[in-house]
C-alpha cells in the first residue's frame, strides 16, 4: 500500500495546484511545502521558516565577501527617520509618503478601564526606515570634510519597512530584510563607475550563484529610484512569463548632497558637494529564485545556495543492522563534509515515500536512500532533485563520492541553462505597435518583448492601462544600437524592454 | 618638532580624560577615538561605525556557530508586535510598557501649508518589538502539535527597541542590535537545562573569546525578567568597580505557553503546555569590552574578537625605495594571512606617529613598521598593544612569523588574567550589615561584595536608596554553600552577590 500511495502521488504532482493551473497559487504552495516561511498576524509582514532563512544566510554569505572583496565596509545606522529628514529631498518623500510606517508615542498607558493606550507623544513623528538615504545623508554630510575622506564606502545590513497592500510572501511584503550600500565620491565619473561595478556585483550573484540568467540596463524614466539621476537595474524571466527585477543600483548625482549639504574641500580647496549612489537586494531574491527554479513537485535550489546538499536517509526497517547503518551514514556524512558538500543525516520516525518527499519539496539537490543491502555493497541509492522521482540509481560510495561535486556542478549549470533558454525562447524583438500589441494580447505567448522606443510618457501610459505592461529595462547588451520608435516614429530611439511584471 | 609632538602625547596619555579622572567621559572618548560608534541624531539611537561593526560580525560569527553546534536554527520575526499580543502576559506587559515604540499610522499626508503629517491611522497600534516572546508565543501556539515538534530550538538575530531616558553608547540604548533564542521543550527538566546550556555557551563565548571574566548564576527575586520564573545572568566587574551584565539566559516554565495556548499532544495521548525559554546577548557585550580592558591610550581588543590583528605601517620617507617597501609590506601581509592572521597594510598619507598612534588607539594587537631599514635587514619594528609604546623591538621577519600566533594567544591570556585578578582583588566577603555598608560606604574601595542573604525586600530597598547597591547573582560556585542572613539573621540563606551596577 505504502508503494502505491507513492506511486499515486508521483502520477498526480507533489504542489497542488501545478504553475499551468493556478501560477499564484502554486507559487504560495512551493512556499509552504517547503516550509520556507509564512505570513504574520501583523498584516504584509512574514515570519521567514529555518529552512528560508539559511538560504538568506547563504546569499548573505556570498554577497557580503563580494561587498567587502569591492572595498566596501559594513555599519550600521539607526532604524528610525525622523519626519524632517524625510522631508528634505523633495522627491525622495513623494515616493515613500503612502508607505511610511510612523512612531509617535513611545510608551503605553493604562487606561481608566484597565486596556492600554499609546502615550508619550513624540514631538517629532519618526519614520520607520524604507531605505536609508535620509538618515545617511545627515551622517555623510558630518563625516565627509575634506577629498581625503573620499570615496566613502559602506554598507548595511538591515530591515526596512514599506507598508505595501498586496503583499505576497518575499515579493512584496511590509517588512523586509535586505543590504543597502551608501557610497559618496568625489567625482562624477567615480560614483558612475560604482553604480555599475554594484550592478556587476548582483548580476554575478544571481548568474553564478542563485543560477538566475537576467537582462541588466538603466531603468527608464518613470522606474526611477524617487531622487535618482539614473538606476540600473536586473529583470528576471519567470515561469508565467512576467518580469521580476532582482535588484537596483542607483546614481543619485548630487541630488541628496545638495539636500543633506554633504561638501568636501577638494585638493585644489574648493568646496564641492560629492556624488552618491545607493544600491540595493532584498529578501525578494528568495521569491524569485523560488519562481524561477522550481516545478510542480516543489522548490528547486540551485546547489551553491542550497542550506542542504545532500540528504541521508536511513532505511531501518529491521532492528538488527540499525546501528550498522547509522554508522554508515555517519561515515558517508563525515566524507561529505570533508568534501565541503553540506549533507544532513534525517533519522526521523516517518514513512521512506513521505520522508523523500518532503526533501524534493524542499528543493535538496541529492538524497540518499541507505538500507541493508547499501550497507552490505557499501553503496548508495541516490535520488536527484533534477531527475524524475522514480529514476533513482544505485552506485557504489566510492563512485557516488568522487562523482558528487560534479553532480552539483552539473545541477548548477543546468537551472541556469533551462531558465535561459526560457527566457529567450519567450524573448520577441518587434518592429510595429500593431505587432506589440499583439504579442501582448494573446494569452497563449506573453514574454518580453524588445523594441526601439523614445521613452515618452503617451504610450507608455497606454500599454499600461491596456495591457498591464510597462517598460523594464534599456538593456546593456543593447545600448549602442538606435531604431526608430515604434509607437511615435521618432528616429534614433534606444531598444526598451517591455513586459508585465511583478 | 614631529618627534617632540610624540613625546609629549606619550607622556600624557592618548584618551584625557583618563580613567581615574572621569570614568564615564573616558569611556566616552575611548569610542570615540577608535571610531566605534556615535550617538545618532534620533534621541537614544546609535550608528554603529565600521571599526565597531566589523567587532560585532566578529562576535556573531563566534557565536552563531556555538547556537548552531548546539542544536538550534535561525529564522526571522516581524518586527512589530500587536498591542494586544504583548498585553497577554501581564508581567510581561508591565515589564516594558514604560518603554514601548509605538507604530500608530502608516503613511504620510500634507497639510494644508504643505507639511507632512502622520495619516492612516492604525486600527491596532503595533509596538516594536522589546523583545520577541510574545509574536513568538503566537506562532509556536500553531507550529507546536504533537511531541514529535519538539523541542523547538530556534533563534533570531535582530534590532529591537527600548525607549531609554538614560543612553549610554552600547551599555544603553533605544535601538540596540542582539540575538533572541526561543526554545519549546516538553519536560521541565529538559527547559531547564536549554536554560543552563545556553548560560554555559554565553560563558564559553565571554571568558575564551572576549576575554571577560564573570561571575554566573541565577538572579535574585527582584531581577528576573519580566514573566519568567528563574533569570541566569552573567556579571562583570568593570574598572571602576562596578556590575555590568553580560547577558542572560530565562526559565520561562509554562507562563508564556499558558498566556499564548502553547500546547502539545504526549506520546501517551494527553494534551500538555509546553515549557519555554529565552536567552540573549546584545551589542551591550561591544560596551563590556570596552569599559573592562581598554586603557588611558584607549581601546584594547582581545586577539580573537579584533577585527584587524597586525596592522603593517610603510614608511615611505624616500621615494627610491617606495615600491620596494611596499612589496615586501604585501608580501609580510600575505604571508600573515596564510597563517589566518588578519593583517591590513595602511599606507594612507599621514605622519608615522599619528598614524602609528592611530592604531594604538583602535585597540590593534601588533603594531609593525617597514621602512627601509627592515626592508634590507628583511625584518619587521614591532609594537605591541600590550606594552608601553615606546617599548618597541626590531627582529627578523622569520622571527616575527614564528612568534605572530603566539604572541596574539599571550595577548589574549593576559588581557583575561589581568581581569580577572581586578575582579577577585576587588571582591569580599563580607560577614555583618555593617561590614557591607563599610564597605559601600568606603570610596576608595568598592566593587563586589558576597554574603549570605534571605532574598527579602526591605533590605534590598534599603541598600539600593542608600548605598546604590542591588544584588547581582546567586553565584553557581557557591550554589551549595548557606549561611545566616547579614541583614535579617534568617538561616540558610543564600550567598550572593551584591554591587553598584550599570
Amino acid at each position: 500500500m505504502l508503494s502505491f500511495g507513492i506511486l499515486t502521488r508521483m502520477a498526480k504532482t507533489a504542489i497542488t495546484p501545478t504553475r499551468s493551473e493556478n501560477y499564484p497559487e502554486w507559487y504560495q504552495q512551493v512556499i509552504k511545502s517547503a516550509d520556507l516561511a509564512e505570513s504574520s498576524v501583523v498584516r504584509g509582514c512574514m515570519v521567514i521558516k529555518p529552512w528560508g532563512y539559511a538560504i538568506w544566510e547563504n546569499i548573505q554569505k556570498i554577497l557580503d565577501g563580494m561587498i567587502k572583496d569591492t572595498g566596501h565596509k559594513n555599519f550600521y545606522c539607526p532604524l528610525f527617520v525622523p519626519l524632517s529628514f524625510m522631508e528634505k529631498e523633495a522627491a525622495h518623500v513623494d515616493g515613500f509618503a503612502k508607505e511610511c510606517a510612523v512612531v509617535t508615542h513611545h510608551r503605553l498607558e493604562a487606561t481608566a478601564d484597565g486596556k492600554l493606550e499609546p502615550a508619550g507623544k513624540l514631538e517629532e513623528p519618526l519614520i520607520i526606515r524604507p531605505t536609508s538615504e535620509a538618515i545617511i545623508g545627515d551622517l555623510y554630510s558630518r563625516w565627509i570634510q575634506s577629498y581625503r575622506d573620499l570615496p566613502l564606502l559602506y554598507n548595511q545590513w538591515a530591515n526596512v519597512v514599506r507598508w505595501e497592500m498586496r503583499t505576497r510572501l518575499f515579493l512584496r511584503t511590509s517588512e523586509f530584510l535586505w543590504q543597502e550600500g551608501h557610497t559618496a565620491h568625489a567625482t562624477e565619473e567615480e560614483a558612475q563607475a560604482e553604480t555599475l561595478l554594484m550592478l556587476n556585483t548582483y548580476v554575478d550573484l544571481l548568474e553564478n550563484y542563485l543560477g538566475m540568467p537576467l537582462i541588466h540596463g538603466e531603468k527608464t524614466s518613470s522606474e526611477r529610484f524617487p531622487g535618482a539621476v539614473s538606476t540600473y537595474t536586473m529583470e528576471m524571466m519567470m515561469q508565467d512569463k512576467k518580469a521580476l527585477q532582482g535588484g537596483t543600483s542607483h546614481y543619485l548625482g548630487q541630488n541628496f548632497a545638495k539636500a543633506f549639504n554633504i561638501k568636501y574641500l577638494s585638493a585644489a580647496g574648493k568646496e564641492e558637494y560629492v556624488y552618491t549612489t545607493s544600491w540595493g537586494v532584498t529578501t525578494r531574491l528568495i521569491g524569485s529564485m523560488v519562481m524561477m527554479h522550481s516545478d510542480d513537485d516543489g522548490l528547486i535550489l540551485p546547489p551553491k545556495i542550497a542550506p542542504t546538499h545532500v540528504v541521508i536517509m536511513p532505511l531501518l526497517r529491521d532492528d538488527q543492522n540499525k546501528d550498522k547503518i547509522l554508522q554508515y551514514c555517519d561515515e558517508l556524512l563525515v566524507e561529505l563534509q570533508s568534501m565541503s558538500i553540506k549533507a544532513e543525516i534525517d533519522a526521523s520516525d516517518m514513512r521512506p515515500g513521505e520522508k523523500a518527499w518532503g526533501w524534493v519539496k524542499k528543493g535538496v539537490p541529492i538524497r540518499l536512500e541507505i538500507g541493508a543491502k547499501e550497507l552490505e555493497q557499501q553503496s548508495v541509492y541516490m535520488g536527484r532533485r533534477d531527475l524524475p522521482y522514480k529514476e533513482k540509481k544505485g552506485m557504489s560510495k566510492t563512485e557516488f563520492l568522487n562523482a558528487a561535486n560534479d553532480i552539483l556542478l552539473e545541477m548548477q549549470d543546468n537551472i541556469f541553462a533551462r531558465a535561459l533558454k526560457f527566457q529567450q525562447d519567450n524573448t520577441v524583438e518587434v518592429k510595429s505597435e500593431s505587432e506589440f500589441y499583439e504579442f501582448f494580447n494573446d494569452k497563449s505567448t506573453g514574454g518580453f518583448t524588445i523594441a526601439p522606443w523614445a521613452d515618452e510618457p503617451a504610450s507608455e501610459e497606454k500599454m499600461k492601462q491596456e495591457l498591464k505592461v510597462t517598460p523594464r529595462v534599456l538593456p546593456h547588451n543593447r545600448a549602442d544600437d538606435r531604431g526608430t520608435c515604434i509607437f511615435t516614429g521618432k528616429p534614433d530611439a534606444k531598444y526598451t524592454v517591455f513586459a508585465k511584471s511583478y
